[in-house]
């Protein structure tokens, strides 16, 4: 979007792969909008791709980290894409720069680390040689290039020097971006406030939907009634809840405690519902050992490609590991076998994904010869499959 | 609002002291504009308040039932006020009338408790000599009837006649109403959903407002950063989370499992709010013992009188355990002290409830001497109150 506005751009990416990818004009993920502002960039010849900083000039203003801090096995933060970008930053002379954070992180990262390390390696003084703002990513994947311009930026800047330059890198993006101040520890705080507030509304109706089932009853129906017209509520549809975002960022404050949250709670939950799938549909179809179960999307969320910390990834391997030969269908995701392959007579369909795809399947799975459509977004209704068994998440086994 | 509609309305009330408020025009609890419509009801003559129902002639066409459904002392649900108001109701002849249960029921209550105590004591059957609708109350407290006119009704009757006349009734208060219609076990599950739904996200924020006092941060300054025209965040404010709806109506569902649920987190976390404030006071001032403390605020939300599992309370019997000398104003509360008595030198001042009344005694607090203002809703800001140490709930003592 930078290039696009007329700013010269270097991005650095170590993966040689995906760099060569992105300088021929190829967006490494699935994003319509972002794939075609990324031709644009390269089009204007304002876009370059670098696997190193080494080489590059120091005739540069704003650098920005958006390196990924995902969690470690044990859960706990690995801050090895930082610390790599930082090690990496320092290869330039930081002096009059300035360093913009916009990966998620812990609060109190930039201040205890990031801050200590580059001053450390460059005897610099940040706010006073360079300058750093946080300025946490809020965008929703798959609408990268609409929300960068509409949503407003949260700034927290070392100083007010940090915070008029940051604003006024983001103001090219949009000159009427609203933009709001905080510390720089506030600003790692409020991204990860707001990721959590989602991660557990999805939690919560997930939780709705395990009471629905117990009672026999329609969560996605009881919900959409609860939700009309009724300020006060704005319940989720019941789902998988994943991602390389939402599943990890609310233990980067969860760690902090020895006791039960409500994150660590919501976490526990949106973890086991693969597991509470293929124990209901084991209690329809029995044993799974050799069952052939057709599996409708792998990706975390609608639209996406992305298989970090997805739901349907973990159900599959549950699904292998009872014995059940899965067969996969994902339109977004390479190396998925075809829907025709995946619906040839199975034993159970599973719809994991809520790709809008999906919905065109209908007439393929009726035909499929399936005894169970398990419906975990509730897509379709009871009606749509007469000749099978249609049970949906949040929906009591009568 | 039946009664200034030209509808014949009879209120049944056993409590008798209550009876004879409502009868002489006087809402007992503090609701401005259902004060207003219950004057205007006993002077068009159309409103009548008995303690029973014996004496009323059987001319009479809809039944609501509308009485508490509280927990008992171990949290498991009271039903006796339904179950009085059931053998109340099989006083009359039931047939051909029309039943309205509009309390907040456990899921299944009415199939597995209500008809069958109705059946078996009238020897009548429900759907056919008589008929009945679940459509519970979704009311703000103090708002009644406002919402009462706006709100769309969920309509869970046993069969379409019974659907139909509680929709007509409903449409006699507004007939834009917009109605939405489901099983009576799906119409409790709604309810219940759409508070625990509240519940859950005040929750929530107090979590928020523990990890920002971890990190030294203010929460309530970061939840206005994150949600400031980001759809997708609506964080509230933290503060004190009860009153005789939201704190229970969990557990209605939480009782049925055995593992911790997020109801169950959440209810701990906002039940131990009034114990940490306390905690965070003793850090500061030393030893509560004979300590003097102003406490503004009992009930449990803003310009409210209701007391009824209100935090406030709580705070206050914390306190005194601790052998504080606890002095109380409540400007909706009768019988709590005036706000000069209770800001007669005190040793800290506790901002318990967000009356907005509380805004204007700033000079009394600032005057009043006292070595800690503890703010638990974020109503003042540190620089009010130069003269004393002022913390607010959600912020980190530095």
């Amino acid at each position: 979007m930078f290039a696009t506005k007329g700013i010269q751009v270097i991005g650095i990416e170590n993966n040689k792969e995906r760099a060569e990818q992105i300088k021929n004009g190829i967006c490494p993920f699935h994003d319509p909008s972002l794939q075609s502002v990324l031709v644009e960039a390269i089009k204007v010849g304002n876009f370059q791709v670098k696997n190193s900083v080494k080489g590059i000039n120091d005739n540069i203003d704003i650098i920005f980290i958006a390196v990924g801090t995902p969690n470690t096995i044990e859960n706990s933060v690995d801050y090895s894409q930082i610390y790599g970008a930082l090690e990496e930053v320092c290869n330039l002379n930081l002096r009059e720069k300035t360093i913009i954070m916009r990966s998620t992180m812990p609060p109190k990262t930039t201040v205890d680390i990031v801050i200590p390390f580059l001053e450390y390696r460059t005897s610099l003084k940040c706010g006073q040689d360079f300058y750093l703002a946080v300025c946490p990513e809020r965008i929703l994947e798959g609408h990268a290039i609409e929300e960068l311009h509409n949503l407003p930026e949260i700034i927290g800047g070392i100083n007010k020097i940090s915070n008029d330059i940051a604003s006024s890198i983001f103001k090219i993006i949009n000159p009427q971006k609203e933009i709001m101040h905080t510390s720089p520890s506030g600003a790692e705080l409020a991204k990860l406030f707001t990721n959590i507030y989602r991660y557990i509304s999805f939690a919560l109706s997930n939780e709705f939907a395990i009471w629905a089932e117990i009672y026999g009853l329609d969560a996605a129906e009881i919900i959409k009634i609860a939700n009309y017209n009724y300020s006060r509520s704005n319940i989720p549809i019941p789902g998988f809840v994943g991602g390389p975002c939402l599943s990890k960022d609310g233990t980067f404050l969860d760690n902090n405690t020895t006791f039960a949250s409500i994150v660590s709670t919501a976490w526990k939950l949106n973890e086991s519902i693969p597991q509470h799938i293929v124990n209901n549909i084991n209690k329809v179809v029995g044993n799974l050992f050799n069952k052939k179960i057709a599996v409708l999307g792998l990706s975390y969320k609608a639209g996406s490609d992305d298989l970090r910390q997805s739901p349907s990834v973990k159900l599959v391997e549950i699904l292998k590991s009872k014995g059940a030969k899965v067969l996969v269908h994902d339109p977004h995701v390479k190396g998925t076998l075809s829907v025709k392959e995946v619906l040839n007579s199975p034993d159970v369909v599973i719809i994991a994904t809520n790709h809008k795809e999906f919905s065109e399947c209908h007439k393929l799975i009726l035909n499929s010869g399936c005894k169970l459509v398990y419906d975990v977004w509730s897509m379709f209704d009871k009606d749509d499959f007469p000749n099978s068994r249609y049970i949906k998440f949040g929906q009591g086994i009568c």
